[in-house]
């Protein structure tokens, strides 16, 4: 039996870590580390980083595995990402299978919290398929937290309720029907440009709690183009951008 | 000018405090402590378990003011809540300047996190228009995610929205429109009982991430008389529940 323990690890200020998490991987005997290839070895490095600082020493052995990547070839959205959960569960199982090891635990560090828009535990899922596996969850900071804590603003107005939605979603659909607050992950494409600006008021935020984080908030009318061009000039200087908003009627 | 510290330390577990909590709490000067009066010293109790179990020794100076309660009298719950939190932000006022303390760091531990669900923002806010105030927020887990992590399941199905609203909300507007996962705060009146459960599936919790932490899961119409039975009885037995839940439609 594997114990699998998914940590989250907040938005990539190893001070994000909470007492629980460090304890967590201090308790496993395996750390896996993805791998995501030539020009994307920020996370990965950030992750040994955070081990090699918070961990005690020796401490838990580090294990790199190479990420899949999505097959573009393969039909539909849901069954290209289906397949690449299931082709990372296989990695998974190979790279535990290597290390030789019985009845051990194996941690992986998740940005922000498992249960936000993170692929983690579908993944271990299908893992449990293959191989017997307990699955325990560590939650962490996430970025749309450390957003708001920067602006010192409420997610919420008093008693009011919170969308929480993808870029896609808010490109295809639209304004999320009788929301007032709706917090916007995983855009890939800037997609409060697709919105009818008035009355909206943003916040936002590229890279939070990182070194280079970056912050720009007002009417959505005055600064969609300012967010816009700032994304795009952190793409180009990073060679990737993790960026997040909240949006708020008036 | 006092440096305002608010400071998430996740839902009642000293290991969900992150190392930028502590650090946060450590640099300050004095730690406000509010107490709820006879019944309901746990809470505060808790805090100051948190503070000698954590920080350097000595330490901030930990401060106890009386929290005070709201006015039923005041007609209109918004303006009832609004003036209950004038009353608390003069309240802190008078605790701080009785301290004698000039460009002081002066902090207080959030339930949760200070964006979510939470009156410690706007309560700084008034306390800004009476003094000189620098506001800063340390993000903490909220006991959503700690649900979630001890479910182990994710807050969303892949690329989905999350609602996340009131029990309030909830009994007044029912199931909110076009939403497939709906999680849902501050409930004192175990609202889900208001909804047709056919096709819905609950996660709850009470006292979440604390030593009495109570999960229930299943069909709605299967386990909502159980969850609602063992709420009472929970409430009973301390004087107070906190509780949460995640309602998926299938």
């Amino acid at each position: 039996m594997i114990d699998l323990l998914l940590v989250g690890i907040g938005s990539g200020n190893p001070d994000h870590l909470t007492l629980q998490a460090i304890k967590a991987l201090n308790s496993a005997d395996l750390i896996l580390i993805p791998e995501k290839g030539k020009g994307k070895e920020d996370l990965a490095d950030m992750r040994r980083v955070i081990c090699s600082d918070l961990l005690d020493k020796p401490g838990p052995r580090l294990v790199s595995f190479d990420l899949p990547v999505r097959n573009p070839a393969t039909p539909g959205y849901k069954a290209r990402v289906s397949d690449w959960h299931d082709a990372i569960a296989e990695v998974w199982k190979d790279t535990i299978l290597a290390e030789n090891v019985q009845d051990a635990r194996v941690a992986l560090l998740v940005w922000g919290d498992p249960s936000l828009y993170d692929s983690t535990l579908r993944i271990a899922e299908r893992l449990g398929r293959v191989m017997p596996v307990r699955v325990t969850v560590i939650p962490g900071l996430t970025s749309l937290q450390v957003l708001t804590a920067l602006h010192a603003i409420p997610l919420n107005e008093v008693g009011a309720p919170v969308t929480i939605t993808t870029g896609r979603r808010l490109r295809d659909g639209g304004w999320p029907e009788g929301a007032t607050n709706v917090a916007v992950m995983l855009d890939g494409e800037a997609s409060f440009q697709s919105l009818d600006p008035a009355g909206l008021h943003i916040w936002w935020g590229a890279f939070v709690g990182m070194p280079d984080q970056t912050l720009i908030e007002g009417p959505l009318a005055e600064v969609a183009t300012r967010i816009a061009d700032t994304r795009t000039e952190l793409r180009e200087a990073h060679g990737w951008v993790m960026d997040i908003y909240l949006l708020r009627r008036a």
